[in-house]
């Protein structure tokens, strides 16, 4: 146990969630490195479908960037207003919820789950890419690296969110200082030297132009440019997280995000152009990316080049650390809706929702080994995700604002403004992602649109497993107490001693209808079993005392384990019970020795756990298992079971209301 | 539970046990195959110690091998009488618990027991390494093929010893007869060309002698000579897998296997000689058995060559069948004295002790992956536990007869023939033993000597543990069955819903001082709870009938699980009512959703098995846990729990005895 609490953290409690809860300092790295790293590929990817414009192509980019800035600017406007409509959650998967139906919300929450996955693994598979081609010493071990990382990201979530927060606040500062102190000096130098700098180390000359401008490629670079936006829906999703009052938070990390984000898009797409950088062919040698060779040209590469490459290299590979605070809240809301199995609802031992982080890990995990830490083809899938759920979260918001306005027609002109925000929005992305889907079919988008629907039937299937359950366990009447009558008990074991003995006493002490049940042959046919002397013990032992104290004598009854398997035989003789006394109910009875050290386990048979799992699976509703334990030593409430003081001042409430009754009945 | 019908075979009855052992026929391919495999490399051990002699070394061979036919014949007159004295169990461990006590029964059953799991590791090691010496292109899969080769040895033997014995028979008779016939042949020839045969394909020139023959390096090649007899031993441990009466079919497999391991031996002493055949260095290119020269020289390369060395390799490579035939049913003797944990004394699906079994193949897998598959190294370590055993068992056989001697005095005349021969034996052993620990103590021996002491010292603490147990459960007292009184029973609850309606009926119907128990905050601090409604519902659902009915209604009691784990406010409770309530009992009732397929694992939280799993551990002997089943369908009987024809009987009876009872009270 003390491992854990090394590498978890103490177990907190119900009482401390408030103080786990994070701000904006830790929201940024918490949630924002996601639309961070997002600036070292959306440019990229947008040069290097411009790529065959040869060196036109930098002086295209800004035509392609400004309307991804202002689609930026809009998401910007319509989340703010969402975070303060949906105070306590304004995820897509609630706004769709409450505004567009539950099957809306279903393809929201699906879109974002697959999003989530696929950003875990890419994410952590291009940090490690950057590196290992930055160190290519490192590159046989790609496979190891990725899992290595994706494990310490899943350690440090599984500690709480503030903990990975913290934990992850200085590459993610580091980042943003040094990329905006080089985008400054570049733009000075541009300023300084009339436009047209001399960089320091010279970006390597681009290819001819084999085609002019057309709108296709134009389209086409704007849906590869987009990516630079996916993690902006970030904040709205992981609402939950935040400290009290949580809009406030959530607006600041949201402002501290897009500010960032949108700054460093247009100051990339600005120094490109005045310093004459483009993309080049990543399956070529000598490939360096884009940022690389904008931070070489403006600060040369010395120390400085290699600290803000390093830091840009930790926001790629945290990146992944976005999914992690909002897939686990998402699984919850989606859990406590019945879509998903409950456990995803339960918070762990840090408060935070252990099974949707354990599960995020492990299916990342296994696209990672699948595509053995190689997940390039994944990328075309990863975009539409984002964009769907930025339509539908906007979508809702559209119908949250019609609603209001037939509800208080009064606050017309500014509920109006809000309205025309999310409508322009949710139109823009949505037709972002028309052009996406078109541009990208081909490569695998085609995927995400098969995957999808996969996963609704799946919640919805799920959904109906527990409607049928719950309609199964309802129960509107009050409590049926007629023909109540103790069980018919059947104690079984293995050889007379102070465990039967103790069992034996429990089982008069609840009905006066006890059979003892003994097991022969268990261990295999040649064991020999002292069958005389046992019913001798029982007649001096038992049936003796029992008739001194008034008491019906229990019936020793001896069963044959043919198949070495005591449930077998327990269970025929609990059928013919049943089939005589046909109301009653049937108690089994199992002594079982308490297991409280590892060599114990190794040392006694599983003999009474096998048998109560086996009589629990099969022995119907009728049945009821009872375990009595017997200890070697007697136990000790260690310091960690120690209940709060709360729970305290309950128990003393039950144990009076006890004390004033009498003892039922006794010899 | 098809996949394990069709693996391992449909579970055995007790009552087929008797059809499921062997005869002489399976006995020789499941016991004899270690044996039969030592006259591939002991005659080469020897030989390989002699390579220092030149060409004289085959010439000397028979001056070593004839001591050890000799000792051979001793070893099987010994073993003989050993099981006709010994009919149910012949093997060291028991002859030497019989006669010289527990301490040196210890002994032998730890140097048995290292032998086997080295013989497991080494033989298969050999085995694939000779099969990769024919076919260099297996080269990479080394480690692979030992695995699935012990993985087949294991599964085949789960399946019970008779399946073993036929599945084997095909190579074991194979290789038997092939290479009688090859020697013959070669005896043939030998007479036929006047004593200097022309060997069909010559074997390599020997090189110059080094050095003349001494003492020492004839001892040496003796004691490396000697793992010719390992796996004699086998029958006379193993022989309760045989059908009665078996003695008599021991006898003969142990006729069969030292007549061919004999015949073995002396042919391959007497044509190595004629064909001049010598060992040849391992580690040298071109490296050839002294088998495969001796077989080529004979017939040739053709296609009997093949058949031949083929048959080997199997033999070599199934020699560890031996092992899982004895290790098992050696553990289980062990076990049954307490010795080793109950469960090796447990017969399986297919009365076998698969403890044992599996055992013995998880720890030479162990051996055989940290070895890399190749355990050239634990050769030295083998022939030392096999001739412990030897010793210690016909010393304890010496005890034997001279107690028999003292006992009946008239048969004086034959007991004193068996004493002479187990001390002739006992005395030749224990020197071939001295040797061998002394020439080998450098390569390895020391480790046997270092390990076994080891076991030992792990037996007799598990036995001091059983001890301690048994001490501390015995219970020579009558039933006391003063002050016995209903328990006071907790039924805890989630929700208010059929189960706990269940539950709370089975709690009324045994004892009057229920308490339920309402958990709350069990998901974390965000869920809302419905309390108000709970503690409604509970007077207009619960308190009303159970007034009505004339009952004292059960209170609620609602504890809130700051830690999001029941069994911590729980049992701070218990600690509470223990405290008020000295003498009695405390009974925690859980509700559980009986889950039946595996997607109800998912579904479902496991926090009553949890609860359940806590309380039994912490909770004391006074506590009784009990656990109210739920099931969504009813359940039926499969046609494999359908019990046996017997345990019909006593259930008959059983509910015989019950019908005669009234019921003790109802409303």
């Amino acid at each position: 146990m003390g491992i854990f609490d090394f590498v978890l953290g103490r177990r907190l409690a119900n009482r401390e969630s408030e103080q786990r809860k994070i701000g904006a300092f830790e929201g940024l790295p918490a949630m924002g490195l996601d639309g961070l790293a997002s600036s070292a590929y959306g440019p990229e990817a947008a040069l290097a479908i411009l790529i065959p414009l040869g060196a036109a192509a930098s002086s295209y980019l800004p035509w392609v960037m400004a309307p991804i800035v202002a689609l930026l600017a809009f998401l910007f406007a319509s989340y703010w207003q969402t975070l303060r409509a949906y105070p306590t959650n304004g995820g897509a998967y609630v706004v769709a919820k409450e505004n567009l139906g539950t099957n809306v919300s279903l393809l929201a929450a699906a879109a974002l789950m697959v999003d989530y996955v696929l950003n875990v693994a890419v994410g952590i598979a291009a940090g490690v890419g950057a590196l290992v081609s930055a160190v290519p010493a490192l590159h046989p071990y790609i496979l190891p690296l990725c899992l290595g990382l994706l494990a310490l990201i899943t350690l440090v979530n599984l500690r709480g969110t503030l903990d990975a927060g913290r934990m992850f606040a200085m590459p993610a500062y580091l980042f943003v200082g040094s990329f905006l102190l080089i985008l400054g000096i570049g733009a000075y130098r541009i300023i300084m030297e009339n436009g047209t700098p001399a960089p320091i180390v010279a970006p390597p000359a681009m290819g001819e132009a084999a085609e002019s401008a057309g709108l296709w490629l134009l389209l086409r670079a704007f849906a590869s440019g987009c990516t630079a936006m996916t993690g902006v829906e970030a904040v709205s999703n992981g609402v939950s997280a935040f400290r009290q009052p949580s809009v406030k938070y959530g607006h600041r990390t949201l402002l501290a995000i897009v500010v960032m984000l949108g700054a460093l898009l247009i100051g990339i797409a600005y120094l490109v152009r005045a310093y004459g950088v483009g993309a080049m062919d990543q399956s070529q040698a000598g490939y360096r990316s884009v940022l690389s060779q904008l931070v070489a040209a403006v600060v040369g590469n010395g120390t400085f080049y290699y600290v803000a490459i390093g830091s840009l290299l930790c926001v790629l590979a945290l990146s992944a650390n976005t999914s992690f605070v909002d897939f686990p809240r998402l699984c919850r809301m989606v859990a406590q809706d019945g879509f998903l199995p409950e456990s995803f609802g339960i918070a762990g031992r840090r408060l935070v929702f252990d099974v949707g982080i354990l599960y995020l890990g492990a299916t990342a995990g296994i696209l990672l080994v699948a595509f053995a830490g190689i997940t390039d083809r994944l990328i075309p899938l990863f975009a539409i995700g984002a964009f769907l759920t930025f339509t539908l979260s906007q979508a809702g918001m559209v119908r949250h604002w019609q609603r209001a306005l037939r509800a208080s027609p009064t606050r017309a002109a500014g509920l109006r403004m809000h309205l025309c925000i999310n409508a322009l929005g949710a139109t823009m992305t949505a037709i972002a992602l028309v052009v996406i889907v078109i541009a990208k079919f081909v490569e695998g988008a085609w995927i995400t649109i098969v995957v999808v629907p996969c996963v609704i039937l799946l919640l919805k299937t799920i959904r109906s497993y527990y409607e049928e359950l719950y309609a199964h366990m309802r129960d509107p009447t009050p409590l049926d107490l007629r023909g109540i009558e103790a069980p018919i008990v059947l104690v079984t074991f293995e050889s007379w001693n102070k465990l039967s003995d103790n069992a034996l006493r429990f089982a008069l002490s609840i009905s006066e209808d006890v059979v003892a049940v003994h097991l022969s042959q268990l261990s295999g046919p040649d064991r020999d079993e002292q069958q005389r002397w046992l019913r001798k013990q029982w007649r001096d032992d038992v049936e003796a005392p029992a008739i001194a104290a008034g008491l019906l004598p229990p019936r020793l009854v001896v069963l044959n384990a043919q198949y070495r398997a005591m449930h077998q035989p327990i269970l025929k003789l609990i059928r013919e019970l049943q089939g005589k006394f046909s109301r009653r109910r049937i108690a089994v009875l199992i002594p079982e020795v308490v297991k409280r050290r590892w060599y114990q386990h190794v040392l006694h048979t599983h003999r009474a756990e096998r048998l109560r799992r086996k009589l629990m699976l099969l022995g119907g509703s009728d049945l009821t298992v009872i375990n009595v334990p017997w200890c070697l030593e007697s136990p000790t409430l260690s310091a960690r079971e120690r209940p709060s003081a709360r729970a305290d001042a309950t128990a003393e409430r039950a144990s009076g209301s006890s004390q004033r009754r009498t003892p039922a009945r006794g010899p």
